[in-house]
């Protein structure tokens, strides 16, 4: 009976020294929380579909991460958030698109899996059926911050001034997520983003795009990624490593170092976490840095923001 | 020198005997204008990009089918369209969801993959960026049909009455398609559907789901499926075949019968076009029937509707 949970809070342009000590301090902790929060559930003998849900629910609640509380601004000064939740015993599936209201997306996202027909809904059409769900609901209050805000008041003002955009790719499209096996074996994987700061409105991403952001299938792997998303739709990122695993009898490891490393030749900037059904975990990515976890059956939390090894508490 | 091209109009329970030979004989021909748009860019030794983009046009120009003019209506009353594009040489890719304005919803898709940095733009968002590129227009009443408007009515009274929802799954989510190799051994795919009758509103299927309905990789095949959306975008059915032919050996025959016959022992329902690097074709379908032809470098278009050998003109 084992069991294993993997945690991702976005990557970027994280070099060590461009966060002050304490910056840093406060997103490992952050990871602390989200890390025992789905190992609370699995250590009960919870599902990975649970699992996952309530370690992206913890990310979602820290402002820290962009996703759910603390989403990212659009150019027209609002929120859209994307969720997606992919159980790999069933294949089923859910996600929601260009949403604001409900506090927890990923919540919504089940909401679609679990009580909808379909796999995908976006934008009022979404809100409109999650209303009739039993979900919390924030007012836009809830969801903003002032550190999100300025980065948008920044990014306008660096168009206005027609400046270059320096902005690192993958710190641009900051996502979180999670992937877990449980003990029965099943895997799921979890994503949820507030997209990037003064993206175009209506612009969806890889995160509730299944086998580009999100996958999971109890044959091979569960799988988040996180960075530059359009990239990870047009080489259909996580269901290529599940497919190499299955089809081309790579590990896990092998599987997903290669086709990160692969986006990163095409100029697509990022990362991702992923377990496969045996519960070893993968984490690369092509960023300077990944905010990002792992925790088992001892129930340590290890986490890790720079190129560097996963620091345990 | 050769090139081919295969184009769907969905699938769905037309079995002999359910439409007039009018009807038959209107389709079929519909088909034929299609075949001949797209024949038209690859004789001239156009891009398979631009002769997809051409047929799909002429598809959702017919109001027979259910995409562009002759979309189908939402439970809202309303007309959510969605359409994707995908080049097999660079990967790239476009596609737009839940959107009327546009004429042509494929050439939508286009703008985006080809004026935006974005994949995927849905909604409001969509429209405000594509009212800045140069598409035709066209007002709620060009894209109305009275088959669609009375197939919606005899929907909501069914519903109010509840009684059993004995439509076909395949035939409710109808979508048009077109994949192409050109002369010089490029592939592209494009896709397009007004969705199903009385469907939620902000429902998106697997249409512009990349890997899901619509795929294109000059190293495999490209592809559009039609059907039951939600069940090609849990099995990721365009990318598994593509990955079956890539990293599994299978030939293109193979791999997207078995696809088709996997997803039909699932519960989904439906069919596929798709062309790979070498010109050949396969279109299986689990449906009763699917509108579907092929044309090559004879011009000669073929065209089926049901479980039969297709028809030269």
């Amino acid at each position: 009976m084992s069991f294993s949970l993997v945690v991702h809070g976005g990557a970027g342009t994280m070099k060590p020294g461009t966060m002050t000590p304490e910056m840093e301090a406060s997103h490992h902790r952050g990871l602390r929380v989200v890390l025992r929060a789905g190992y609370a559930v699995l250590a009960a003998g919870g599902s990975a579909l649970d699992a996952v849900t309530a370690a992206v629910m913890a990310l979602e609640d820290d402002p820290q991460f962009n996703a759910g509380r603390g989403a990212v601004f659009t150019s027209g000064g609002r929120q859209e958030m994307d969720a997606a939740v992919m159980d790999g015993a069933s294949h089923a599936a859910g996600a929601v698109a260009g949403i604001i209201g409900p506090r927890n997306p990923v919540m919504a996202a089940r909401a679609v899996m679990e009580s909808s027909e379909h796999v995908l809904l976006m934008g009022e059409g979404a809100l409109a059926f999650l209303r009739e769900q039993n979900l919390a609901w924030e007012e836009p209050g809830y969801f903003f911050t002032e550190s999100r805000w300025k980065a948008l008041q920044t990014e306008l003002d660096r168009r206005r001034l027609s400046a270059e955009d320096t902005r690192d790719a993958a710190a641009k499209h900051g996502t979180v997520g999670a992937a877990a096996r449980d003990a029965n074996g099943h895997v799921a994987a979890a994503t949820s983003t507030g997209g990037m700061t003064g993206k175009a409105p209506g612009r969806v991403g890889d995160c509730p795009v299944f086998g580009a952001g999100t996958w999971a299938d109890d044959a091979t792997c569960a799988i988040s990624c996180t960075g530059h998303g359009e990239f990870f739709i047009r080489w259909g990122a996580a269901h290529e490593i599940s497919a190499r695993m299955r089809l081309g009898g790579q590990s896990l490891e092998q599987a997903a170092e290669a086709v990160m490393a692969e986006l990163g030749e095409r100029g697509g900037n990022g990362g991702l976490i992923a377990v496969d059904a045996a519960g070893n975990v993968s984490m690369p990515f092509n960023s300077a840095g990944m905010y990002r976890g792992r925790i088992g059956p001892d129930g340590v939390p290890w986490t890790g923001i720079y190129r560097e090894a996963l620091r345990g508490e």
